[in-house]
């Protein structure tokens, strides 16, 4: 794994000593610290100004003892009574943005997963380079609004948090688009969500062999958003736009699915071109990711985005999920993080999956 | 709690023996009674005209004997039989509907929670004086038509099981409204809703605190709802509604949801809230209660209703769910119910949970 | 059971040896071989062309051994090594469509259920004879346009997975239709729609009692169906059309779901009477099938499709849902196929649940 030489001793000293998962009380810190906690692991976690108050009432989550930080950018601060503790960050979505990602990458503390990842993930440019390259199927993007010839979504650059989106069923929808700042169209691709929990072992060497490890897929769910869930209740897309209600696609929360047994092989084809393609690019993504795509009704698979670590979809499934059933029992992938952890451990491969 | 001084001999007769948890076979009872059974309870299930015949299809959740009354509003006449058995009535929203408030109110046996509650709920004004005194965020009422600044839903009063609403984007939309009695105007919430399925306990001091006892989270789902769900398939609401469909809103199951972890210090503070508000009010709400409320895009919680006791909802989860898999392996609501009378039982403190 | 008499030695030969739970490589493998590994079962898988790699990632529902066959088509030419490892076939919605109906029927290896359900499922009208005279309530026919009084759906026959519906608010709206090929015309439900796992036991004589046997609800789900599930978000039924997007209805996932506990007569009824009938028709349904149907805002139960096995919702709970988990713990509906070999292979009962 790209580790940069700064981190080769940090990752040296947690060779003989016990472990401690730390993470920012955030996002899946509960299933996280949960997960680890199974596999009696110490835990650690970061909070920002005090613990947060409703850990207290999920006694099996809690963690054993907590750092707390004025501000989530001042993390690195503490990188000395992290480290004295035998830490090991796992990384969310709430933590790298709240951390913000040069902060994150800079972090003189040992990190699950690869952080080289960051780069190619943060920006949308490179992610899609890194998919495209991979032979992943996505939705088409258009250079100018004269090039639509079907469905489009209009995402403004840097908008943040699902909003900013405008949809549109044909170009004629677009005729008087004034857009407000820089922004790119995609098209629109008709058909049902699915965010795929995988998770990367470059250490194990039986399941579903890619590169020098195996992919294990632990879940799936499809994310829940306001308001477009819920909008169509109120009346049709194009009156309540006459009446001034703009569609949002910000995430509150999610629900379990599953997607049908014969798409399976497409899916596990579309994990492993992603892993394959990113040990070429930059040395590997390790542990959780999430790719999240598109079913058509030709049962095709179109991926509109990937999360390069655990996502908190995976708060579902803090006892199993329809798929982690079938790998081993009561598998959430909190747990499935921490088992990494040992085994990188007591195989002396510690370096495979910290960085 | 509020103990009518009636009830104090009924429960003290609890304390040395053995407890029957006793309810009417609907709603939420195979739960009830497959909670109660894990805590090796005795249950009773309180049948109108016969045993249920579903019930013998789930051995582990069939209660060990029945009381077959008339009428649901009849039950009242076996109160000697019920305390016979060492009875604790769980009331669910079957039960209470069914049996009709005053009587339930005037039942000469021992129940779980504070009846105190349901004056507070059953009446939508006392309702909303206790959530806004609260300090609970709702969505807003409009006093008339000419109120209305965005989109409205109008609720007639006394509508039954989610018929007879009007939806509107806007004040044009109900400018040709003609009531056909009395009704309620209030702010429609664009956002998704999310079903908090909470429990307090005034015996426990672990955990989130609040008042005496502590606070739990231990589910949560979203409820189906018959038509108003799948409408859109069809058409749009404006066009259906020109057709002479009208969306409605009749509860016919529920789906299973997480809400996103940054979330949960906001639903525990509205939990935490309308459980103080209701100490100082009457005595205090105690064990299953459920807040019902709309994640609007801005990732505000606006609570629309709240149920004073188990909500169907819960049983989704007679194993355990994505929240209580983080307090106790296997937790139902109904589990949960059984071991807070144990509890009471063996710290001689029934009061507290009994009323 | 209507056992053909070409049948009988291969059932007999299955007396005093080892069974294998032998499927297909799709659909609802993974939890069927899942379910008959959790009784100890051997299981075999069927593969065309080569086994699946994505079966590599299931370590507990791997099969111990694969058939690998040219084209599904070709599976009954293996039926002496089929049979040499004592193998029980379970046919899933795959199995039959990819090997065709006429060489599954012909297949000369032991079957768990009735085949000749077969012959009525198959065809929409003798499905519809058998459903109709078992007094189950179904959508209304409408023999031409001009019957039409609300909203309709016209499927063309041969309609493939999903395709090719035209739905309507009312008999305007078909005004212009012209019709591609032969169709019918369906009254169009509002409601939600509850897909329920049932299971018949022939052998069972506790539980829900039908016919000779009993009745058992395993779970619950919901399909997931592209591209009509999501289509709102784009615009209104009517503007979509009119852009030339057609709603289709392909399922491509499922998501888990409970129903409103008071329902559960109604449906337990509609179980039964379907399997009263078929049991007078044919000799009887045993094992999974699946009732499709929508609960209205009047809380009815409108039946529009069954299916006479194991369906691709069940995969949505191989460790057990929230029916199945007041039956027995950790109970999936492959689990219970293969319990029901094992007890009519102990009881020498295997011709009531094998053809």
């Amino acid at each position: 794994m790209g580790t940069r030489p700064s981190s080769r001793a940090l990752i040296d000293a947690l060779r003989h000593r016990p472990v401690t998962v730390a993470t920012l009380c955030s996002h899946s810190s509960l299933q996280i610290f949960h997960g680890a906690r199974m596999e009696r692991l110490s835990t650690l976690g970061i909070a920002v100004g005090k613990p947060p108050r409703y850990y207290e009432a999920f006694p099996l989550a809690r963690p054993d003892s907590y750092l707390t930080v004025p501000k989530a950018t001042e993390v690195g601060k503490y990188a000395k009574q992290l480290n004295a503790l035998g830490s090991v960050i796992v990384p969310h979505g709430s933590f790298v943005e709240y951390m913000g990602a040069d902060r994150f990458q800079a972090l003189q503390v040992p990190v699950f997963g690869n952080r080289a990842v960051l780069g190619w993930e943060s920006d949308r440019r490179k992610e899609r380079a890194w998919l495209d390259s991979a032979g992943v199927s996505m939705p088409r993007r258009y250079e100018t609004i004269d090039d639509i010839d079907g469905p489009a979504i209009v995402k403004y650059y840097g908008a943040k948090g699902g909003k900013g989106f405008v949809l549109a069923k044909n170009r004629s929808d677009l005729k008087d688009f004034k857009p407000s700042g820089p922004y790119v169209i995609q098209e629109y691709v008709l058909g049902t969500r699915y965010y795929l929990h995988f998770f990367y072992s470059p250490l194990s060497r039986d399941g579903y062999r890619v590169g020098p490890g195996s992919l294990e897929l632990l879940g799936m769910d499809r994310r829940d958003e306001a308001n477009i869930d819920e909008l169509y209740k109120l009346g049709s897309q194009e009156e309540l736009t006459r009446a001034g209600m703009r569609p949002t696609f910000v995430v509150t929360g999610n629900v379990p699915v599953v997607a049908r047994e014969s798409l399976l092989p497409k899916l596990f084809d579309v994990g492993a071109r992603i892993i394959e393609r990113s040990i070429e690019l930059f040395g590997g993504m390790t542990g959780p990711f999430c790719v999240e795509g598109i079913v058509t009704e030709e049962l095709e698979f179109k991926v509109f985005e990937i999360s390069a670590r655990i996502v908190a979809g995976t708060n579902l499934f803090p006892n199993g999920s329809s798929y982690s059933d079938l790998v081993a029992p009561q598998l959430s992938m909190g747990r499935r993080i921490a088992q990494e952890i040992l085994r990188a451990q007591s195989e002396d491969r510690l370096d495979a999956v910290i960085s």
